[in-house]
């Protein structure tokens, strides 16, 4: 799979990534009005509402990009039905061609992370048959549990040629509180960096890991030295746009091959009809803005690559 | 819901917590092939046994037990309709008057934390409705992400009086990797446990706060240092049984009020049939077998905390 992600990098010349996490905030109203109408006002209604959005947006973008990032939580709230919507998603971002970068953050340990990487990028037995439930083409996983919570996702990855990102070094702003903590004198996302490095190389592609990295965009400097620690692992770098990252931040999270990274972004994309720079598209036409704000993206890390 | 917990333990007096972690390999074959004689050998067939089973069990042991802790990831594993069978354990288990602490390990940042928050112990605002989308009484998390992660819990668990157990230490071997790092001298979990007291003084129920810890069984002289970092938090113990930790390493998780720790078992509960010492009792009776296991972990617990 981290083949496919890269093939569809140089296809489309976009190391980006959208992330659909739709708040229900984020959904025009003529789109809420016409799944309640439906569904009535009930987690079926905003599920509906929330996958119309999703699939409105995908139609429009995906020829120029090449992945997705749903965020789980955003349809987690909603319980079962929002879980139902979530794997629609999924599925229907995978028709397209898209890479499906499920960010859900799990972490556990043994059986437990197992039944996390089955759930999410392997395929559970039952009786003699075999069901791959929600099927992402990567995960987010969280590292706080050590080898015990990443060796059974290597085990499903090498199984399904899947992959994961590990949490190193989050984009919000007291990720340091833990991260950034010194251990003989470094800081623990490096730790955790050098980590993803040896798990990653016992799962490799072509020229990347199956195994990638999580850093945010809002740390540009610790991204040229997380770079360096982890040369074989994809970066997914969240923290563009609303949360303050530009394209001239993100130069050194790429490595010479111009390849190394795929940058987020969520709000920006999705909700762009809300910024005062989208708002001639109007809420009608809500996903035209998301395509355009795709093109601006792409537009800036691109010029910013061609000037480093 | 701290305050509830702490009642049923007095009323049991039983501080311990049943792990409902449905492998499918515990369920007994006669269960399993009901649910596939009704629904197939599908996930819906598999979530029906795991659900059937669950049942069993807490049918069979409600009256001795304060709480349980469903692990969502052997739900999830089943996809959608494994979600399902896990929102009707809970609710089922909330029906017994039982505590549900949701094993979800969730930890993200700012709207998407919150976004767990409210799946989980909250209500989703839909149009003018709210809905409870899992309505777990508790729910662990991850401490990686920093206080930005943990904020949104703290405010979802004040407005519902629900509460969170964040994870310190915990039971694998190699927690240690990350964990155990020394920072000025002193190990990340201990700064991590001085954060959870800092976030827990901020929710105090009665005499314990909203926020506890999640400290494995297996690391007893651990458990002694942070009993003291966070004398206000409940410690949630995993590691019991079948991870190893035995009665007598439980003692230095309690306070001198014989409360503040409450102690899981999963396999060794919900699957007790298959050990040797309940063989007795047979595959049909699984159920039965749990009750003896039940009343037996919390004589050695008892045992234990007579005897320091």
């Amino acid at each position: 799979m981290i083949n496919k992600l890269i093939e569809n990098i140089k296809k489309t010349n976009a190391p980006i990534v959208v992330g659909l996490d739709p708040m229900l905030s984020y959904v025009p109203q003529q789109v809420q009005q016409k799944a309640f109408a439906e569904y009535g006002e009930t987690l079926e209604g905003a599920a509906e509402a929330i996958w119309q959005f999703n699939k409105a947006i995908v139609d429009a973008t995906y020829d120029l990009i090449p992945a997705v990032k749903p965020q789980v939580a955003m349809y987690e709230q909603f319980g079962v039905p929002g879980m139902v919507a979530y794997e629609k998603t999924v599925a229907y971002c995978q028709e397209k061609g898209l890479v499906v970068i499920g960010d859900i953050k799990r972490g556990d340990i043994g059986s437990t992370s197992e039944a996390y990487a089955i759930g999410h990028l392997g395929q559970v037995q039952v009786g003699s048959k075999k069901y791959a439930g929600f099927h992402e083409d990567f995960a987010t996983v969280n590292p706080y549990l050590g080898s015990d919570g990443v060796k059974p996702f290597l085990k499903v990855c090498k199984e399904e040629k899947k992959g994961i990102f590990i949490l190193v070094k989050t984009s919000n702003p007291s990720s340091g509180e833990f991260q950034d903590q010194l251990i003989d004198g470094r800081p623990l996302y490096e730790l955790v960096g050098e980590k993803v490095a040896e798990w990653g190389s016992e799962v490799m592609g072509d020229s990347y890991s199956y195994v990638g990295a999580v850093v945010g965009a809002t740390y540009p400097e610790m991204g040229k030295v997380l770079r360096k620690v982890m040369p074989k692992s994809f970066i997914l770098v969240p923290g563009y746009g609303a949360q303050g990252g530009q394209g001239k931040d993100l130069v050194h999270f790429f490595n010479e091959d111009g390849l190394g990274a795929i940058v987020n972004s969520s709000r920006g994309i999705i909700a762009a009809y809300k910024q005062e720079k989208y708002a001639q598209f109007g809420a009608e036409n809500y996903a035209d803005a998301s395509r355009q704000a795709v093109l601006d993206m792409v537009a800036d890390i691109d010029g910013a690559l061609k000037a480093r």
